[in-house]
Parts: structure tokens; C-alpha cells; sequence
């Protein structure tokens, strides 16, 4: 054996963990055991601490050391614009923009036929729920722009269409400062299909 | 505040390691809670043994939980060629070659006069006194080809013209593999000086 087992054990850790490889590993472990001992015991405590408190919001499932998550919770956020979201990670993402003032519900998946995911094992019966308690909803679907992410888009759209519920998507485009002719046809084609009239 | 406070301090965390920006942090924060609870509480409590059991080898300063490391305590090495590195990370790539049979001296750093690092801030002395006792030393200097690993290099070479020991460095050259077109003109150079005859 190469390394010693403590190392070891803390190169496989971080191994897995997503898109650390052998070596990022192996020079995060060495880098760890240069931290002073404080903050190696803190992060021993707040390991446990983040895994044993973090759970998904009872309403929208957006993960949260609460029961009801701070943006839920927020009277000045616009309980009516729900933005439909893969996972936590955008949450963070759109919650960094700052500009949005609705709220979130987090599905925690993509439906996927190929990989036998269906729409009950996504968060979506709660969204249906929340939807039915608003007067005027209105849905904003921001999931990627994939085969699950289209078909959960389709999925959403059709067991609403007979509510009261506005549902729009972001629009597909060119990402801002990219160059045309290194765009893929498949976005140019969707940014002609989604362009927008210059008033 | 965007993350609950023991996400936060997690991503914190992460990122203090090294090439981990704030979105890796936020990534392998987040796939953390994913991991199954046993896994974070052998995560957490071998934190800190590692930091609490791994220290430098007396004899050759390369990180062991034992007071010698196993290189060093084991008969089949031979003790006379001592291959002197940077640091730890380079004894466990040599180690993965797997064909080095003698032992290693491990600096710890390198002299670097523009950093303030002289000759006493590293490990060497003890290399010395590992030199004296050996009846037909030989030191390989596998340092890095910066200022700082030539310029450590040549300090070794100095302080050891008097004495009965073979020294030697590493080659440099082309990487195996690499295009001669795409190589940088320093290391092309390097190559023609260290260029070996055909037998």
C-alpha cells in the first residue's frame, strides 16, 4: 500500500465526490492535512452537522436546515410564479441573479423513460398540490434542455392544461458573448425559432 | 444569506482545498449530503486522525502514520541511493512507477531567495547527516526544473563536493509521447543538451 490508511481514507472520500479523479484527490487530501487543526475539527463537526440537519423543503423540496425554507417562508416573494427547477444547485444559481422574486420547487430529477424514472419518483405531486391552492399560478418550466428535461416539460404541461395556470419556459438561445459561428445548429436553429421582435 | 449555514460552511470548506473554486465547492457540497450517512461519519471522524496521525517520517520526512515510514523500515531497499523530492506527492508518484528500489529524502520545499526560503527552512540538513553515515552514497535530485528546484539543486551539489557521493538529476527532454512541434523552445534545448547516443 502506498499511501498511509488515514490518507487513504480521505483521498477515497473526496474520490467521491464529482469530478474528482486520483489525482485531485490525492493533492486535496495532502492540502487538507496542511489546514490547522481547527478548521479540520470544524469541518470533522459541520460533516455531520450539514448531512444530519439539510433536508428538502416541506414545500417546494429546495434543500434547507428548516422546516419551510427561507424563501418560502418570505412574505415578499410572489407565492403565484412558481419556477420549476432539476435541483437545489439552481436554486442557488438562479437565488445568485437575485432578480427573481417568485418562488421555486425543486424536483429532484428529470422524468426518464430510458432510465425507468417516472413522474411519480420526482417531486411533482407537490407541485400539482401548490398549484391548485393558487388563484392565479403561474409556472415558469427552467429545466435543461434535454430529452428529460423536454419530456418533463411535455409531462407538466399536459396534466395542467385543463387549470388556470400560466406555464412558460426559458427561452433557448445564443448564451450572451458567444460567437455565431461557433454555435451549434441545434441552438441557432432554437434561437430563429424563439427570436425576439427589436422594438 | 443564499445557503443554509452548514452547506456554507461545507462549500467553505472545499474551497480552501486547492483548485477548488466557489462552483466545485457548491458541487461536491451538495453530492456530500448525497453520500450515505455511514460513509459522512467515517468521513468526519478520519479528518481528523489523519490530521492527528500523519506526520513527516524521522529519516526521510515523507508523510507516515508510523514514527518511520515503511520505505524507510523496509530491508529491501536499498539504503545507499537516496532519490531527494519536493514533497510527499512526488514519493507516491514515484511509487506508483513502482521500479525505484532505493529510498527517498523529501525536502518539504525548495530554496527560493525571491520567497525568503533558504536551505535552513527546508529539509536538509537531515540529508546530510543521512549522507555521513553512508558508505557509498548516491543522491538522485528529482526536483522540478524552476529557478527554485535548480537553484536547490545546485545548493545540494555544493555542499557535497567534498564528500564520497555520486549525484545525479533526472533527464530532461521531450515527454513521451508529445509532438517535437508543440514543445517549447527551453525544453527542446534541454533535450538536445541531454540527448543520449543510439547503441
Amino acid at each position: 500500500m502506498i499511501y498511509p490508511k488515514s490518507l487513504e481514507n480521505l483521498i477515497e472520500f473526496y474520490k467521491k465526490l464529482p469530478g474528482i479523479g486520483e489525482k485531485s484527490a490525492e493533492r486535496m487530501a495532502l492540502a487538507t492535512l496542511d489546514l490547522p487543526i481547527e478548521q479540520i475539527e470544524d469541518a470533522s463537526t459541520n460533516l455531520l452537522e450539514a448531512k444530519n440537519n439539510l433536508k428538502p423543503c416541506k414545500i417546494c423540496g429546495h434543500i434547507t436546515d428548516k422546516d419551510i425554507c427561507p424563501i418560502c417562508s418570505d412574505d415578499d416573494r410572489n407565492k403565484n410564479i412558481i419556477c420549476v427547477l432539476e435541483d437545489s444547485k439552481s436554486v442557488f444559481t438562479f437565488e445568485k441573479i437575485g432578480n427573481f422574486k417568485g418562488v421555486y420547487h425543486v424536483l429532484g430529477g428529470l422524468i426518464s423513460p430510458t432510465e425507468g424514472i417516472g413522474y411519480e419518483d420526482i417531486n411533482l405531486s407537490s407541485l400539482l398540490d401548490r398549484v391548485e391552492k393558487l388563484e392565479h399560478p403561474e409556472l415558469i418550466l427552467a429545466l435543461k434542455s434535454t430529452i428529460e428535461g423536454e419530456t418533463t416539460t411535455l409531462f407538466i404541461k399536459k396534466i395542467l392544461e385543463n387549470k388556470e395556470v400560466i406555464i412558460s419556459r426559458l427561452s433557448y438561445g445564443i448564451p450572451m458573448g458567444a460567437d455565431i459561428d461557433y454555435m451549434d445548429t441545434i441552438t441557432l436553429d432554437k434561437a430563429l425559432d424563439d427570436r425576439k421582435q427589436i422594438s
